[in-house]
């Protein structure tokens, strides 16, 4: 297998027990750090530098578990356009960044609006406007509602794990195709609310 | 305004009524298609022969609006990985097909399976799956409700709108826009999860 060779030479992966001078035996821990490098890589779209920063998290003990799983999301590439450069400094901004401060408070939420999901929210909400759909921002106690049911179900989906590993490699897993699941799953019902809502219901009836 | 010239000269906005030799006057109907075109373009991601397509549906009024928004949905582009060409010949592409089968019978949602939306789905079960997350399906009707409660606050925000392009327009930024604003607001959410339970729920007390 040239690609554990390659994560070893690369230092993300301990050497193997050599049995013989063409053979190295790799036990269950070699396998499970390889289950989580190959989530990262593939799933998070991570660098290896990235990868890197997060396996030193992982495996310094004194770092605190919900620190090492926010060094994972953090890295993780949000799988949706990006805004240009330069475009932070719009007046737009300020009002954004207030409704998502506003937002948190009003559910009580530990996190911090400057985090990396509280800046994304920041800029979806920018963008929004500039798209001339400010209004839309009316819906963030719905969506909210949402995400948190979701949230709690992830949660229950990770915490069986013990070992850091699993943990960080299910987040990142969850994270990112928890969120293409979640889309995929909100356009079949738009297409579902749509065909009741302007095909009068008619195809509705037919089967009800 | 080059844009504008732009659109007209490529065949998507009819041309403006001359005042002047150098002067055009655009009207209301000129402004609402212009935004369409911009939100299918800027928002959307959609290319000028995707936003011609799009905009033959708009204007054709024997085109049922369920078909129309159909169209413009169909054609953007998920904001997620893409699986690499040939992998639909994979042997868990028929146990996602299935899941995603068994979901929208479950649910009476008026959707076909092979619809865009629906191998979206597919992909994103294969991929799990594929990561060793098979087991994530279980989560398929929480995410399913909270789709459905989003679609449905989605569905009353577009429905004030009477111009055909103003609806396609405002479910085209709803769709993407407000796909991204739920995925930060999940990863908003995890981090507020996250802190309750492995933070031991201290902070949480403090402020309480």
């Amino acid at each position: 297998m040239p690609t554990i060779k390659y994560y070893v030479r690369e230092g993300l992966l301990p050497a193997g027990r050599l049995t013989s001078p063409n053979q190295a035996h790799y036990d269950e821990g070699h396998e499970r750090r390889l289950r989580l490098i190959r989530a990262l890589l593939d799933v998070g779209g991570l660098s290896l530098s990235a990868i890197a920063e997060v396996l030193v998290a992982v495996d310094d003990p004194g770092q605190p578990l919900h620190d090492v799983l926010g060094v994972a999301a953090g890295r993780i590439i949000p799988p949706r356009p990006e805004p240009s450069e330069g475009e932070s400094a719009e007046p737009g901004r300020t009002w954004a960044g207030e409704e998502v401060a506003a937002l948190l408070a009003r559910r009580g939420w530990l996190v911090d609006a400057d985090s990396p999901a509280g800046r994304s929210l920041e800029e979806v909400l920018t963008a929004l406007r500039r798209a001339g759909h400010g209004g839309f921002v009316e819906l963030l106690d719905v969506y909210a509602d949402a995400a948190e049911r979701v949230a709690g179900a992830d949660l229950d989906y990770v915490r069986g794990r013990v070992a850091r590993e699993d943990l960080v490699e299910s987040v990142v897993v969850g994270t990112v195709l928890g969120e293409a699941m979640l889309g995929a799953l909100r356009r079949l019902a738009h297409v579902d609310a749509s065909a009741r809502a302007y095909e009068g219901g008619g195809k509705a009836e037919r089967e009800g």
